[in-house]
C-alpha cells in the first residue's frame, strides 16, 4: 500500500513558491465561502513519528484564516476524559458547521498504538476500525467533509530523520527515547497503519498517503487536496443526502513510475531459469492441491504488454487438471443482469485449485473508470468492495497474486507496429488498442490509484518491468514460486 | 425489542379475503412493472422455529407470477461450498435484475447457530454481523432491494405450536428432537436474533418484525411489506445512488397498545412504597458513585403524562452533589451547529454521577420526524445512530433507563382541561400542547417504531401506564432500583 509513497518525490523551490503563491489566494477565499457549508470540514493529519505533521500545520497557518479554525492534539487522556466513552474526547472537539478543525491522530491514535504495543490483536484493531467508519459515516451524513492524511516515511528516510534529531538533540535523552521507540517499531507501526488505512478508507472519509520525505513535496500535497475538498464545499449544494456524492478526485503518486524497465534477461539465463522455476512450479502446485490451498493469479497490464505469454508459461508448468484459465472480456447479459462481482464468485476455484485471470474485478477502477462505463461513486465504492472481497479469498484460504505487467509508450507502440505486420499477430492489433492507446495518461491515474488502495499486505500487487518479455516472465514465475513456498510453509497440512 | 411483535394480532376471516383479493392484483402488477428494476428485490425470511416460514412461502407462490421467483433454501453446506469462501453459496444464488429472490435465512442462518451453540461470543457474531452489513450494503449500493423478515413467537406461543407438532408427528422422533431443540435454546436464539437484527438494521436493508403467532396476520403484513416495496421500486427512477433514498414507511406493530392503563395505586400503598424505594435508591445511587457506575434516566412521554413528576421523585431520592438534570428543549445556535448527537455527548454524566434527561436524543425519530424537522432518511438513520451511540455509554459502563410514559387521549383531555382552570398550572399548557395532540396518530406510530427499533437488551424500553400518577411513580422507582441493584452485583469493585 505505501509503495507509491515510498518515491522520495520532490518539489523545487521556485515551482513550490509559484504554487503556494496561487494556492493562498485560492485556499483563503474557499475557506470564506465554506463557512456557510452544511458541515465542518475535518483534517485528521496522522503518520510515521518524524514525518512533519507539526510543521504541517504551522504552514497551514501561515494558508489559512486561523480564526476559523481549531486545531487539536489529542495526548494522554485526562481525568475527565477517561471517566467517559472513548469518543467523548472527539466529540468534545468536533467543529462546527463552516469550521475547519486539524486534529492529530484522534480516534485512531489509541486503537494503533494497542496493537503496536501488543495489547491488542487484529480482530480488535478491525473491531476498533469498524467503529470508527461508523463515527465517520455519521459525521459524514450530516455534511462533515473528513480528509485523513497519512504522512509517510520508508524505514530508512526515517532512519535518516531520526539520526539528524539525535544530533539536534543530545541534551534531550526523553526525545531521543521517544524516537527510538518508534525506530524499533517501525514494521509494526507500518502494519497498524496498514491495515487500519484499508479498514476505513471510505468514499465519505478518504484517506490521502503523503509522501513525507520532502517538506516542500508534502506541504504541497495537503495544500492542494485541502484546496479541492473548499473548492467542491463551497460549489456543493446543501440538500441533504450529498457526503456520499461528493468525490473528490485526487491524483496519487505516480507508482508506476518507480518500476525500473531497463532490466533485461539474457536468453540463456532465460531458459535456465524458466525450467528450474516452471519444475518447481509444477511440483508446488501438487502439494497445494493436497493441502487444499487455492491459488488465484491475476493478470492485468497495458495492451501488448504481454500477459499472455506469462500466462502460458505459468500455465504450462502446471497439470492442466488443476488450472481453470479465465479470460475477462466484457460482461454476458447474464452477468450485467448481477453485481459487477458475481462473475467473479461464480469462478471462484475450490479448494486447492488454480484459477487464472487474464484481466480480473479490476476492470472496475481501470477500464470502467476511464471508459465512462461506472459512474465515479461506483469505482470510487469498488476499491473497498474489492479489498472486502479479495479479503475473503484470502481467508478461505487462497493465495491471491495480483501482477501488473507494465511497458512504457515507446515499447508498446513498437509492438503494435511489429503486430500489423506480422500475419500471424494481426488479428491482435485492433482500433481499440490504438484508441486506448491515446488515453494512456487516464489509465496512468487509474492504475496508480489502483495499485495504492488495494495493494495491501495479503494481496500486494507486483508491478512487472516488461519491457524485456523475457524478464517479465521469470518475473512472474518466480514470485509465484516464493509466495507459494511461503505460504505452503504456512499452511497446516 | 420483541414486545411489539407478541402482541397475538390477529386478522378475521372476512377482513383477511378482501384485504389479499386487493394485494393480489397489485403485487402481480407490480411484479410485471419490476421486471425492469435496476436491481432484484431479496426476501430474506428468517424466524423462531414453528412460525410458518414455509407456509409463507407457499402462500407467496399463490400470489406472485413464479416464473420471475427464486427460491433458495440453504441446508448443510454442500462438498463443493465447503471448498469456497463462505458467502459463496449466497453470490451464487443471486436472484438477477428484476427478479425476485426468496431466501431462507441465508447469510444470517450460520453465524446466528454458532453462537447459539455457544461455538461464537457476542465478539465473533457482532464481526459477522458487520460483514453482512457490508454485503448488503454493496447489493443495495447496486440498487437490490433487500426486505428481511424476522418470523417471531414469544416462547408460551412457540410451546402450544410445539405441542401440536408433536401429537401430528408422533411417528416421528427426527422432527420431535428438532423442535425440542430449538425449545431448549429458546431464550439464546432470542438474545442471538436480538443482536444480529440491531447490528444489521440498516435503512438500506431493513429488518421486518412479524407477529408470526397467526396465520393471516403474519401473511397480510408480508404481503403488505412487499408490495410497498414493490411500489416504490416501479416508480423508482433508475439513476444510480438512490438506494439510500428508498425510503419505506411501514408501521410498526401497535406496542403501545399493550400498556395495560387500568393499573392504579392506592395513596397508603403509595407513600410506603415511595418511602421504601426512594430510600433504597438514596444507598444505591451513593454505591454506584463508588463503584464509578454511571446513571442515565432518560423520560419521554405524551404531553402532560407526569414527566416533570416522575423525575421529581427519582432525583429528590438522589444526592443533589451526584445528579444533574438536562431538560432538552430546541437546540441552541451553537448545537444547531453540530451533529444533532453532539448536544447529548457534551452532558455525559462522569463516572459514578447520574444525568436525567428529561426529554432527550429521541427527538430526532419522535417530534423531529413527526413535525418534519428531520428528513425521513435522517430519521430513519437514526436508529442505528442511537443504537450505537446508546452501546458505547453502555459499555463505559453506564446503566441507561428509558421510559416512555404513557396515558391515553382521554387522560391528557382531561388534564389539559385541568390545567387551564388551576391558576398554578396554567404556564403548562401552551397552543403547541393542543396543536401536538392533533398529531396523536402520527406521534403514535413514531413511538411504536421507535420503541420496536431501538429496545435492545441493554437499554430496553420501559413502557410505563401513567393514567395513573402515583402508579407510574413508584414503576419507575422500582425499576429504577431494581436495575441499579442488578448491575451493581454485576460491576465489580
Amino acid at each position: 500500500m505505501f509503495e507509491s509513497v515510498e518515491l522520495g518525490q520532490q518539489v523545487d523551490k521556485q515551482e513550490y513558491k509559484e504554487a503556494i503563491a496561487q494556492l493562498r489566494t485560492q485556499l483563503i477565499t474557499a475557506q470564506i465561502a465554506c463557512q456557510k457549508a452544511p458541515g465542518p470540514i475535518i483534517l485528521l493529519i496522522s503518520g510515521m513519528d518524524g514525518a512533519g505533521k507539526g510543521e504541517l500545520v504551522n504552514a497551514l497557518g501561515d494558508m489559512l484564516d486561523m480564526r476559523n479554525v481549531v486545531i487539536q492534539t489529542f495526548w494522554d487522556t485526562s481525568d475527565e476524559e477517561q471517566q467517559r466513552p472513548d469518543h467523548w474526547r472527539f466529540w468534545r472537539a468536533m467543529p462546527k458547521r463552516g469550521q475547519i478543525g486539524i486534529f492529530f491522530g484522534a480516534w485512531y491514535t489509541d486503537p494503533m498504538r494497542r496493537y503496536v504495543e501488543g495489547q491488542a490483536d487484529e480482530i480488535a484493531l478491525e473491531h476498533d476500525m469498524r467503529r470508527i467508519v461508523r463515527l465517520e459515516k455519521m459525521l459524514a451524513d450530516d455534511h462533515a467533509v473528513i480528509l485523513k492524511f497519512w504522512f509517510h516515511l520508508s524505514a530508512e528516510t526515517q532512519k535518516q530523520k531520526h539520526q539528524k534529531l539525535k544530533k539536534k538533540h543530545k541534551e534531550s535523552p526523553e526525545m531521543i527515547k521517544r524516537a527510538m521507540w518508534h525506530f524499533d517499531h517501525y514494521s509494526r507501526i507500518r502494519d497498524a497503519a496498514e491495515q487500519s488505512i484499508r479498514h476505513t478508507d471510505r468514499a465519505q472519509a478518504r484517506w490521502y498517503l503523503i509522501d513525507a520525505s520532502h517538506k516542500r513535496h508534502r506541504h504541497l500535497r495537503v495544500f492542494t487536496i485541502l484546496n479541492k475538498a473548499l473548492q467542491i464545499c463551497t460549489e456543493q449544494n446543501h440538500s441533504p443526502l450529498v457526503a456520499d456524492d461528493v468525490i473528490m478526485d485526487v491524483d496519487t503518486a505516480p507508482v508506476l513510475n518507480s518500476v525500473n524497465l531497463n532490466h533485461t534477461l539474457e536468453p540463456d539465463s532465460y531458459h535456465d531459469q524458466l525450467k528450474e522455476y516452471q519444475s518447481r512450479l509444477h511440483r508446488l502446485i501438487w502439494l497445494a492441491y493436497k493441502k487444499r490451498l487455492s491459488t488465484i493469479l491475476l493478470f492485468e497490464g497495458w495492451d501488448a504488454a504481454g500477459k499472455g505469454g506469462s500466462i502460458r508459461r505459468v500455465a504450462n508448468a502446471m497439470d492442466p487438471r488443476l488450472v481453470q484459465q479465465i479470460s475477462i472480456g466484457s460482461p454476458t447479459d447474464e452477468e450485467k443482469d448481477h453485481h459487477y462481482l458475481w462473475r467473479f464468485w461464480r469462478h471462484l476455484p475450490r479448494a486447492g485449485m488454480v484459477t487464472i485471470y487474464d484481466r480480473s474485478w479490476y476492470g472496475r477502477t481501470l477500464v470502467e473508470r476511464v471508459e465512462g462505463f461506472a459512474h465515479p461513486a461506483e469505482w470510487h465504492r469498488a476499491y473497498e468492495e474489492i479489498n472486502e472481497f479479495e479479503q475473503q479469498l484470502i481467508q478461505a484460504p487462497t493465495l491471491l497474486l495480483k501482477f501488473w505487467l507494465h511497458i512504457d509508450q515507446d515499447e508498446q507502440l513498437r509492438r503494435f507496429k511489429e503486430r500489423e505486420v506480422t500475419p500471424w499477430k494481426q488479428h491482435k492489433i485492433t482500433d481499440d488498442d490504438w484508441r486506448n492507446r491515446e488515453k494512456w495518461a487516464d489509465y496512468e491515474r487509474a492504475i496508480n490509484e489502483t495499485v495504492s488502495r488495494t495493494s495491501t499486505r495479503e494481496a500486494p500487487w507486483q508491478l512487472i518491468a516488461a519491457n524485456d518479455k523475457k524478464f517479465a516472465r521469470i518475473a512472474v514465475l518466480r514470485h509465484t514460486v516464493e509466495q507459494l513456498e511461503r505460504l505452503l510453509n504456512e499452511v497446516k497440512k
